[in-house]
């Protein structure tokens, strides 16, 4: 009989989840919102609404198949602990709620999810570690034991496997590359410090640096006629394509902060080849020809020119969904 | 029948060998010179007159053992290929010799052992990982499946383990952390860039922050007086102990540094805890006490107050032994 997994990608504005076997194709798909219950007492309906269209996908599908688990993809999730904890955009608090332990808002979803199904094996990682089993199951990571995963969206999340396992560490939450200090007291971060690596490498932090290249260049730019609140990446990548001096040192800059944080990291794991995925990855030779080139300059000689910079193999619409399912194959092996 | 490992730690001046029982017991131990052997047209003496000093030792136990395995601890050594390739220190060109290959001296080091002991399992790994293999084995991160050891020598070592498994990374090199670059165009490293951590926190690095001082400063201090030459990084820590404020300064700079390069890697491999080995740490809490409170001071939320930093607990002469030796149990478990 074939053999599924559901996966499960939870954003802040919609939960997608679709029905994947081992080789990565995806059966039936669907989607819940997920901001229709935004506070901590909306917790139990988002459970029991989730668990009903995925049964209702579920029973959509023509053929018999064996349901061999559920992966979940979660911001803040604890792999070690199944749980999604203290989430900046889910689930919470009332404007005046008080909570009696410090605001900590620790969910149960992956037991929660498991009930519904009559306790199948359910796991949960935050959406970079999912992505990066995505990589390593179905994409372009197949067979390599040591790679590192940069998910560029509106912040920098990332994926470490060494000796062909993700690392969690000790407490689940491994793997906040993006949240290394590349500039001492520069960029707030929203992580309430200064100069983490997602304030310059993201959508958010090109964003930042053009503004900051506006202020410093003279040049002329198609970029100085928007303004902050009207502008997004998509718009500094449209631009550089036609030549635009501001959207084409937006792009240095950025491959320059990314080039040498991977030298360092590259020193600590060693790894065979990072992936870059995700929107600000899809600029391509903008992004990638100066990474590369500023990773090569800052790199320590033992490791020169041994590390492949590559593009995601999963990228696209269901990258989310596959990298949540592809926990379950990964834990079979 | 007792089972024996024989651990060798091989240094620029002697190499150490000795034979011990998976609870770290030292059965025997004998030392040969290994700067009696400075050129590449050496190595083969250097193999022999270390095999026949091993068998020496080995047959004066008075009782009968099973040989499990020899691991060996060298510096540049590659785990994956058993080999010790272009070590700074050891067996180099004579001046004026030529290599016909960008200067490779690549020496199949663990094969050659092993033939001298009839084929025995020999592992090899960098000084650092044995250490670390070592304190997983024998020391405080017994039952640990993710720490993290740092070694400050003359320079910074380290060793990362995750999911209870050394991290040797795709080239079997990794655990580079004195190499991650802590400071844009700072001190030149021995590595030929600028800036490295080790640069900073080793005993060449707190030297060197001392002289620094000394010129920034104006407070009167003991080690004004000792020429840079005649300094050595232990003249710092008594110093220190007798209140002297040039020393004082110098210890918690390099605490600061030390901190918040460990605040930085904790996000990405999120350790249970961090062990210092090595002749500054011995410097206590002179060391401990800044950079414990530059790493909280530092941690991004979700790692803070988490993190133990701890000392070494196979510190001591015979530590390089009996990490070497810890490679065959690893690899036996």
């Amino acid at each position: 009989m074939k053999k599924l997994a559901i996966g499960v990608d939870i954003g802040g504005i919609n939960t997608a989840f679709g029905m994947v076997d081992e080789n990565g194709d995806l059966y039936a798909e669907s989607v819940i919102s997920t901001k229709k219950y935004p506070y901590v007492d909306d917790y139990s309906a988002y459970v029991r609404d989730l668990c009903d269209a995925m049964h209702a996908m579920a029973q959509s599908l023509s053929f018999d198949y064996e349901l061999t688990g559920i992966g979940i993809g979660a911001p803040n999730a604890n792999f070690h602990k199944g749980t999604v904890e203290n989430p900046a955009n889910l689930w919470k608090f009332r404007d005046g709620e008080s909570d009696p332990d410090e605001s900590r808002r620790i969910f149960p979803l992956a037991d929660d999810i498991s009930k519904c199904f009559g306790g199948v094996r359910t796991l949960i990682t935050n959406d970079a570690n999912a992505a990066t089993i995505g990589e390593m199951i179905y994409g372009n990571a197949r067979g390599m034991k040591d790679f590192i995963m940069i998910t560029l969206g509106t912040g920098l999340g990332s994926g470490f496997v060494a000796n062909g396992e993700m690392i969690y560490g000790h407490d689940g939450f491994a793997g906040e590359f993006g949240h290394i200090i590349v500039e001492r007291n520069g960029r707030e971060c929203g992580c309430g410090r200064r100069g983490c690596l997602e304030a310059y490498v993201s959508a958010t932090g090109i964003k930042r640096t053009a503004f900051e290249l506006m202020a410093r260049m003279t040049a002329p730019s198609r970029l100085r006629s928007i303004a902050y609140d009207d502008f997004d990446a998509s718009m500094i990548s449209a631009a550089a394509e036609q030549g635009d001096p501001v959207a084409l040192e937006a792009f240095r800059f950025t491959g320059e902060m990314l080039g040498r944080a991977l030298a360092d990291i590259v020193t600590v794991t060693s790894p065979e080849a990072i992936f870059l995925f995700g929107g600000l990855s899809k600029a391509g030779k903008l992004l990638f020809e100066p990474t590369q080139w500023y990773m090569e300059e800052n790199m320590l000689f033992v490791f020169k020119n041994k590390v492949k910079l590559l593009p995601s193999g999963i990228q696209g619409k269901n990258a989310a969904i596959l990298g949540a399912s592809a926990l379950i194959w990964q834990d079979t092996k």
